[in-house]
């Protein structure tokens, strides 16, 4: 079965082809800067490497360039649209709607869109992907993926809000959480590693996404019990340009004595602020490279970053009454040796000892970077959104 | 060396005379409900209590009825208001400003008012103190010991929010904390009785301080370096009316989305939140006298105002990388058996075993309510803001 799974972002699109259920990918791509003159387009298969700039005005145009290039004589990998199966699709926000994978109608689109409040940058988009799907791959199931659908695990404890009751009853508001997809992923493996290689049979794992977004995930027994993210995807961890956890008091204070608007806070918090608004620097590798040559801001942004996630650690740790394995992973969390050391520096309570040398080896499998002695294991698991979605469709359509 | 203590609000005036360095209360009481007909009045010496229903429009009038009382031929404890050397007043918000103790001047009063932005519910009542204090007790050295003192110690990568810089550098939001001179009080308390009474040389302590404002320190050789309160005494726990941690993103919702003024947002989140908000009681007494009647609201209310704390306790235990102690304090601290018990649930992973039967007894003592073997200790320690107020005042003037 040949499944396509689409990420579509504001202005991206990234796809794999997969091949279940041997889980092959037969090729993967990105197109980046759609709207803009000089859009980037990335096709990979076995054989062949693609990259070009050209101008892509739009979703549509993309993703008809991406089928081009599947049908194409000589990069190709299939010779008709149809040979694909269905088309996965992550989409950002289920609401307390979605709860599971579900294919894709008329009436899905419309909680979709129902949705966009929730999610403002990411509902759209997703749906837009789906829409311009749908034409190009006619005779494919459309499904949905839910980043939110992991975590509606977490029990009502741990998800409500201190607020009247009838923003949750009326108005949904709630933790959501997200990211899941991935948290689902690397916190399975993370069970299966220690059951097959240590015999540990772990039940309590906290998984540390760190990429464009951050999060963290409370699983016990593989399920989501609590997670750093709220309502939407702004709170928890300090992230590239959005500033995780802050006293909400401060809003009001710079709208009503420092005379910004409020549009203008959301936009600070969300867009600049986190590591670009301490540092100056969104990258993380420039913050790196800077703090190494002694600038403070960012030896100062990394040590908040880390002991927010320290913090969160032990918050979790108490969710669980244990811990028996944390989890780094995603861009950050998979090749900042810098910030997991940062992270596993006198933690010595919670049974976490970092192994230097380990930490410090590069490598794409999943690996232990603890002692010999650590109590509480430490991996880091490269995470497989892309893989997550095509598993979840194929048992979808197999059931 | 006789001292006045005395502790504004917006409608009360708490007070007490305390005789120092022997730490000897002469007398206290408060007035309550300041403005309105029906105004509240306490008096209470070694040998009387008065309670009086009066009309008490002002500060101003209240402060002088305490006057006459004290000098009163019956019921006084003194013959002229000379004898009273200092009056100590405590003040809410003392901003970066203020890191100590410091005698009121002209000077140090337009720097509370400056910080009226800061605290507009606290600081404007605890400047009315003062010039009241000033022309009834004119020839006492007036002094102010600041809420946020005992917090200066947090360090920057605990204070500092991950906005933009010159939020901090210039317009001065970072985290303050409150309830800093009970959580010193009860931390030092802690500190002592371990020592003396356990031989246990404890340098990790954390203190939950829950009355109607709530909050938890993490207190390390004596010193604050975390606090659940940040930039207003608004975020961390849940309060009886105040939401405590939410993802900032709702208030942007409600405005946005859901048609809600961003004043009425604020009013919301402060006074139609926490408990109040989750089971239409206030007082903590009416909420758990109705969860154990099996209201659903109320229990459930309960058991996220203890996750809350729980997650604080490890969040908090990784700060420190130990725990030595947990100490509960003020009025629902003190005397709710229900909390505490919730709290402590669950909890082993950190050491922390409650023994339910020390629990379960009332005293207004330090005492120890945890198992024989519970590594971390527990205990209850009755907060002294006063006794803490006129300590700090007595060193002050004697140095």
């Amino acid at each position: 079965m040949k499944i396509v799974i689409i990420n579509s972002g504001s202005s991206s699109i990234k796809y794999q082809l997969i091949k279940m259920p041997a889980n092959e990918v037969i090729c993967s791509g990105l197109i980046d800067r759609i709207g803009l003159e000089t859009s980037n387009l990335s096709y990979e298969t076995k054989e062949n490497r693609i990259e070009e700039i050209m101008s892509i005005p739009n979703h549509k145009e993309g993703l008809k360039k991406v089928a081009q290039l599947l049908l194409d004589e000589k990069v190709g990998v299939i010779k008709s649209t149809s040979e694909i199966e269905a088309v996965g699709h992550r989409v950002v926000h289920g609401g307390s709607t979605f709860t599971h994978t579900v294919i894709i109608n008329k009436e899905v689109k419309e909680k979709i869109e129902k949705l966009f409040d929730l999610a403002p940058l990411h509902n759209p988009a997703n749906l837009e992907g789906i829409n311009v799907a749908e034409e190009i791959f006619e005779n494919a199931k459309q499904i949905a993926v839910f980043d939110t659908a992991f975590h509606q695990t977490i029990p009502v404890v741990a998800h409500k809000y201190a607020i009247p009751n009838k923003l949750l009853t009326e108005n949904k508001i709630r933790v959501y959480g997200f990211h899941g997809t991935s948290h689902k992923y690397v916190s399975e493996q993370a069970i299966l590693y220690l059951r097959d290689n240590l015999k540990i049979k772990a039940s309590k794992i906290i998984s540390i996404h760190l990429g464009n977004g951050c999060s963290m995930t409370a699983v016990k027994d593989g399920k989501s019990i609590d997670h750093t993210l709220g309502f939407a995807p702004m709170n928890g961890l300090i992230m590239g340009t959005r500033c995780g956890d802050i006293d909400q008091s401060i809003i009001f204070y710079m709208v009503n004595s420092l005379g910004y608007t409020l549009d203008e806070v959301n936009t600070l918090l969300q867009k600049q602020s986190g590591m670009l608004g301490l540092t100056g620097f969104s990258d993380l590798r420039d913050i790196e490279a800077n703090a190494e040559k002694g600038n403070k801001d960012c030896q100062l942004a990394l040590a908040m970053n880390a002991y927010r996630i320290k913090k969160y650690i032990g918050s979790y740790a108490a969710a669980l009454n244990g811990l028996d394995a944390i989890v780094f992973t995603a861009g950050i969390g998979e090749n900042s040796s810098y910030i997991r050391k940062l992270v596993c520096t006198d933690m010595d309570y919670f049974g976490i000892e970092l192994d230097d040398a380990k930490n410090n080896i590069r490598s794409k499998t999943i690996r232990e970077i603890n002692t010999k002695n650590s109590k509480t294991k430490i991996l880091i698991i490269p995470t497989n959104e892309e893989e997550e979605i095509a598993k979840q469709v194929h048992e979808l359509l197999l059931s």
